[in-house]
């Protein structure tokens, strides 16, 4: 699943974190939290006008909370959403892989 | 200079389409042309929330467009705006590298 669920910034399998219309800060957490748990990747993803804010979340990650992620790589792609009707629509989305 | 200032999409020094409010496609276009006057690399730059815009232009010039162009690399970074005063506020920005 895409779409977060929870009340706080979703966790998928995967250590990745999905972006979704929360406050950064949520999504922040999120991902130091992965970080501090362990882990040594971990995956921002989002779709549409969530994007601008998955940026913010890796930026912010590494300059203020954990200085020795990094981004390791960054990847773009067009997901294709099928509604009702046979309708489609495309959707931008990004991953970004840190890692520490 | 980042702020595109005429009518139609700014395109800069070195290829370099800037990304600001405008329609996507005016960007798109923006992007195709300098691929068609003989460029093989071009850049698309954002920031804030024009990021997701960005991805959005690049995503549409190679699946719609011109078909062998590819993302050669993404980078993200953060940008320090000082205001009058002495205040200063970080946005999020984003460099797509496209080649043919």
């Amino acid at each position: 699943m895409f779409y977060e669920t929870g009340r706080n910034a979703s966790v998928g399998e995967e250590n990745t974190v999905y972006i979704g219309q929360k406050p950064t800060m949520n999504y922040v957490l999120a991902v130091v939290t992965q970080f501090n748990n362990g882990c040594s990747e971990v995956t921002i993803k989002a779709r549409g006008r969530a994007i601008s804010r998955a940026v913010d979340v890796a930026e912010i990650v590494r300059h203020r909370f954990i200085q020795e992620a990094a981004v390791r790589d960054i990847k773009i792609e067009t997901e294709v959403l099928k509604g009702e009707g046979g309708s489609t629509a495309n959707v931008s989305s990004i991953e970004i892989y840190m890692s520490r």
